[in-house]
């Protein structure tokens, strides 16, 4: 037997009262012959974590017994590296030892160990087989437990909607400095497309955009408030003009007035797609824009679109898994929390805490 | 020789101020083999019409001495319907006395006659010839002269995007006592769509709730009030689940507020298209209607959309003229303003400041 504890909850609230650890026991001796057995190398927390344990997300986790207990309870968390550690009689795609992360969201994360069938998992290379494979270099622990959300993010809006010339066509993004815009220029910069980073103005503004440009690929950093003056919009548009390309894509997660002048950018039938709503305002579009323009805005949202295409999370993670093994991508840091084998509720209450000093990953 | 007069401008300005009439001469006895001449029966004035002269919207006419002027001018209108005069000797799609609409926009149609070439005009049927096929009625001048862009704009709104099933699906719409609303509602009448009319509160209420119901063919009229009420809207609820359906369009044409409250109302990957900004504000979307409902807004421009395919316009044309003929579908009213034969400019100056009593047409 195998003793595992899981972060869980019946009712929803602040993760500081929901919380609590589980304890159960797994029997690897008597595995089914199409599960198999992982223990957590890492997981982090997410915002869309959190805000399924206070119940307002519209994704949700199935409370179950299936942990043996009497009430049903909701594991958390949805991103995680796994390790293989036991696998049933039929299952081939598998061998103890490899990586895996959770084929879909709602898995729970936060947890030890779990017990599930195989197709649940979906496999990474580990480090020793990307030496082997001949990559220069192995995913980092970091990498494995955050590639679900914002790497497939970046790269599916950038990818998957409209479609951009490589060294011709431009994309334009608020939010240039969150994790997600910091894969999307890079991304750009990898297949060849250029971008525009809108981000707040800030003390070391110079530093940032020095880093977004070198370090995170963006073609051109501006803020908030260059890209809401008609002067320096003259300025912009000679960027555009001399690649002989147009700004055919605008990436939203700010909201309000950025929205509106993210989406004026776009040339004729561009597209904007909103992933997130940082300022807590809502979309708004000059009805010209809709009308004159024909530009379009629409939503995106990894976990719908990836929950129905199994095989589109597949390829999309093997070219980020590709670009992390040849360097070509650096992955957004975190903040990393040892669990020490005490209490792992404790651990992520720790961490949700510590939210505002950057993601956090508890490793194991 | 054949005398003419056209509505002008050289500059763009007020219309009070820059319209004047242009007196010209075109020469029926020489008349190229490819040409046709047409004298007007009667052209309207649209809002488009207006900011066209005032130099403030995107689609604009050219230019041009083709009327034997020195100074390069515009002649207005963009709508109007025309009969036959004289046709070119290979012209083989028209005859005299049939019935014409312009193919595309910005031909001026503010003018008693015109000289063109025969694919600058698309043909309809004049009432002698709906009654020799045998159709219930044949078509009134200002159904001819006003088909082009209300009845197309409704008709490709509903059938054009998004696939609602006959007695189940819904659309919504705001503005649903506008000339267009009143199309949509009752297109979707006859197609077996229903329909959700947004109108604002008004002293005679009950009257224009009735007749949008009755002659229109909305399902369901509410005021702006009641879409904006949460209690309201589980009622709005009971009606489409009823059918088994969904609201999977909305018609917006207002924005701001009246926006945000019908895009709230679609179902799961609906479809918002705004056509239209009476209320002089932006379109207004929640963030989350993008992200976890995966609603889509986008601008619905009948001029573009129809310049690039004129078989869609000619199919639906054809549409709508045969429910004119069958009776089903009843036009928009207008005030009808006779030209007397002295100045053409005068006459649609008048009409224009008239404008605020309803959508007014000139008859020749």
């Amino acid at each position: 037997m195998l003793t595992a504890q899981a972060v869980v909850f019946a009712d929803h609230g602040e993760p500081s009262e929901v919380l609590r650890t589980h304890t159960y026991e797994i029997d690897e001796k008597n595995l089914d012959a199409n599960s198999i057995i992982v223990k957590t190398v890492g997981s982090p927390v997410n915002p869309s974590d959190i805000n399924q344990i206070q119940g307002v997300y519209p994704s949700q986790p199935e409370k179950t017994t299936a942990l043996g207990t009497e009430q049903p309870l909701a594991v958390c968390g949805n991103e995680g590296l796994f390790e293989i550690l036991h696998v049933g009689s039929k299952v081939t795609n598998f061998q103890v030892g490899d990586w895996a992360v959770p084929t879909s969201v709602n898995f729970g994360t936060w947890r030890t160990h779990a017990l599930c069938t195989a197709d649940k998992m979906m496999k990474l290379p580990n480090p020793k087989q990307s030496k082997a494979n001949g990559k220069k270099q192995g995913l980092t622990v970091n990498q494995g437990a955050t590639i679900s959300v914002n790497p497939l993010t970046a790269y599916l809006m950038v990818n998957h909607y409209v479609k951009l010339t490589p060294g011709k066509d431009w994309f334009i993004q608020n939010g240039g400095n969150s994790a997600v815009g910091k894969y999307a220029s890079q991304i750009g910069r990898i297949l060849g497309i250029n971008s525009i980073s809108v981000i707040r103005d800030r003390p070391n503004l110079e530093e940032t955009v020095k880093d977004l440009q070198s370090t995170h690929g963006a073609t051109h950093v501006v803020t908030e408030e260059q890209n809401n003056s008609r002067e320096f919009n003259v300025e912009m548009k000679k960027w555009v003009d001399q690649t002989g390309g147009k700004i055919k894509l605008a990436l939203n997660c700010v909201g309000g007035k950025s929205s509106t002048a993210v989406a004026r950018k776009l040339g004729p039938n561009g597209l904007m797609l909103t992933y997130g709503g940082m300022s807590y305002q809502p979309v708004i579009l000059p009805t010209s824009l809709h009308i004159f323009k024909n530009i379009t805005s629409a939503g995106f949202w990894v976990t719908e679109l990836l929950k129905s295409n199994p095989q589109l999370k597949r390829e999309t993670m093997d070219q980020i898994v590709e670009w992390y093994e040849e360097g070509k991508l650096v992955d957004a840091k975190s903040v990393e929390l040892k669990f020490d084998g005490s209490d792992l509720a404790k651990v992520y209450q720790d961490a949700i805490a510590n939210s505002k000093d950057g993601k956090q990953l508890v490793v194991y």
